[in-house]
């Protein structure tokens, strides 16, 4: 395996990069692509999307049964999560196509650091519907999360317990 | 990258999986996993798709841009297709759970060949909705096919052709 090219990201630190089931990743930056592989992204521009895939070049030793950040209650596998640690330090980021200049893909939704390597790029051709994907462990979280959410918001305001539950769900 | 399991597929050539856009991936199979990596699979069972990456262990050497089954017309970027003669073998399958027994995971859509090597597994977790992507030259593509079908199809009967029309559109 060898980078067929590099990230330009505004992040430097996993710090800056927002995580858990539904961050936003509106971040903008570059894929850019190495002169010898250039011929490889012809015709690349029709596409909206693309799958990045990558190296979690910076990220610490294998973890097969760990906690991630979105959910310190319990460790869940490594194949369950999208943690950084694993046997394989395998990434995939599905990005929006803006534009390309020569081997520079401009793109928005960037979760990598800046310098990442990238080793594939794929055309992003269909998705399984919204109402077909069951969440695991991560929707629970979710849930938990929206509950002590409603919990401290009810408590302060009484009141309003009724619609305050109504958003909640 | 070393492989955390193997694909068990009832393809063991690539002449018998499904190509192409639009390509049903009905099959059956398991994905086998070391038992070294046994612990990397909890609470994977509460998700209903998982993404796998795998590796074309059996394709011919890189082509930056060549022409794909789907479309002889022209060749194509490599970045801009599912070709396995990529710089990185690398491959990507969303498939869906059906089970888990142990370090088996039983998963229907698999594309990949019997023994193919597994190099991780993630949760699939989110989507570009459908109405949002856009696929370039496998749209013209398809566009194409749908349009010499609909000529095939009305110059044998031409007294259907408004409804054919309707349909192929």
């Amino acid at each position: 395996m060898t980078p067929i090219g590099y990230v330009r990201s505004p992040y430097t630190d996993t710090s800056q990069v927002p995580k858990g089931l539904g961050a936003k990743h509106d971040a903008e930056g570059e894929l850019e692509i190495l002169p010898e592989y250039e011929a490889g992204l012809t015709d690349i521009e029709g596409f909206s999307h693309l799958i990045v895939v990558w190296v979690f070049d910076r990220s610490g030793a294998a973890e097969l049964c760990g906690k991630v950040p979105s959910d310190d209650s319990r460790p869940h596998g490594v194949f369950a999560t999208r943690s950084p640690r694993r046997p394989n330090p395998i990434a995939l980021t599905a990005v929006e196509l803006l534009g390309r200049e020569g081997r520079r893909l401009r793109v928005r939704g960037i979760d990598m650091l800046d310098g990442t390597p990238i080793l594939d790029i794929k055309p992003y051709l269909s998705s399984i519907p919204e109402e077909k994907l069951r969440r695991g462990w991560l929707a629970e979280q979710r849930k938990l999360s929206a509950f002590s959410h409603q919990l401290s918001v009810t408590s302060l305001r009484p009141d309003k317990r009724q619609r305050r539950s109504t958003i909640a769900r």
